[in-house]
């Protein structure tokens, strides 16, 4: 299994129900095309992306703030417990290839800054408009074809 | 000297003569006003903060994202050495009482949307526009004076 | 697949073939068993573990100290870039619930202490000696017995 | 101010009076040959060291493992803010030239080996026994003269 896509979606904790569908969707066509889904192990948009990745067939990574494991949402298959709060926004984004970012607050547009300062490249949908470097597109699809326009398919 | 205020400057390792003097004048007048000058302990506007601090007789403090303590610029009295790369930046903000940003790139904006996230009042001089919470500022002077009034003078 | 037994497999990255042998074993039996192996992700006793554990079928996550995930070994399905040094072992230890030490030097030994600090079971098999709460065996299979009937085969 | 020796005092959060003593001495004694102690920010050998400091009018460092700053001790004049649990270990013996155990739990083990694992020299007194490479002493005064036999006493 080694040296498959790895993919981040970040995304706020708590969210509508229909940027939890866009994440659910973006999260199930990551994992469809073979990439590990990594985020940030909670509710909301990476909860959604979680979910979707499992209902694809994927596998999930949560590097959570907290520090218990059991804080990770039910589709987490591997918990990454670091107890570092926010500071993890900085693992979680470096150990990607890209990052999706659906919607989001404050801790998301530090990921995106983060994610950009590393290189990685930021796909954004319905997120912090205007940001230098970010690849705005307009739906979970478009999302997904941007992605692997840039890091490519195989590996 | 226990309790003195903790504000932090932040912006990026690499300036125009013009944005180091501005963040020499927020060092400076944030040492006059007796707080400690937190900062990212590298060069640019990081170096010029903590210049304008030492030459008002202030302390200074380098939370250093390498593995060195000779990374810290020559102002810098109190070295912290993280080896952490960019997730020192939510240590530094979460240090202080405030943050006062002077431009910056990408750095400087993941720093800026974690004080905020951690309710850390964010002040922006001639940075990242646009950002909901950040109170924008057109002057060293004005910088101080919106810190000070958010924060309160004494301990 | 949420909900798998996690368990860490700690040791030094250079090591003699006797200990490679001993941690590959270590980390097949662990994954025969149905945990997920996590490691730091580098080579010697870290890099047998999880070629044991692939070798056996099972997930293997890496916690890497670096900045790059192309310095995981080659049996690391879920690589975790961390650019935090040696501050990484903290979060090796917290993310699962167990420890088996595999010989070691000082970065083994910070792991076990750290361990031990966050309640997590230690195991120690050819490791440091005489640390108390080190469950101390004498061969891998000693070293899977003890761990699953400290923790539990269940979830 | 840049350039003053940097030198941790590491031990547990809760000790006995003897203990506390023996670290406020230690805290004493290194301000008075003018470095900045440093110190996990917290009760017990650490608050004593500061303590001690302090005394002597010295400069104190506090790397705290919460978030936040009102959880150091009354003679911290520099917290940081880490927000990390124990990772914080890692960044206070990397952050300076040489560290003083006193006594100390499964924490201060931690440190110890971080600070061996990362060549920072460390000096024991009434600590973990046994370790190679820890420069074992009987009272604060020998502790002190052996850190500056080791790391020199000019800049």
């Amino acid at each position: 299994m080694a040296s498959l896509r790895r993919i981040a979606v970040i995304g706020a904790g708590i969210c509508e129900s229909s940027i939890y569908e866009m994440a659910r969707q973006v999260g199930y066509l990551l994992a469809e095309k073979g990439a590990i889904v990594y985020c940030g192990g909670l509710g909301g948009v990476m909860e959604a992306a979680a979910q979707g990745a499992k209902e694809a067939g994927g596998l999930t990574v949560g590097i959570l703030p907290g520090n218990k494991a059991s804080e990770a949402n039910p589709y987490i298959d591997v918990p990454v417990v670091t107890a570092m709060s926010h500071a993890r926004n900085a693992i979680l984004v470096r150990s990607v290839e890209a990052v999706v970012a659906v919607s989001g607050g404050y801790g998301t547009l530090s990921e995106i800054a983060l994610a950009l300062k590393m290189w990685r490249p930021v796909i954004g949908l319905n997120t912090w408009p205007g940001i230098e470097g970010v690849h705005y597109v307009a739906s979970p699809q478009e999302a997904i074809e941007r992605v692997f326009a840039i890091i490519g398919e195989g590996c």
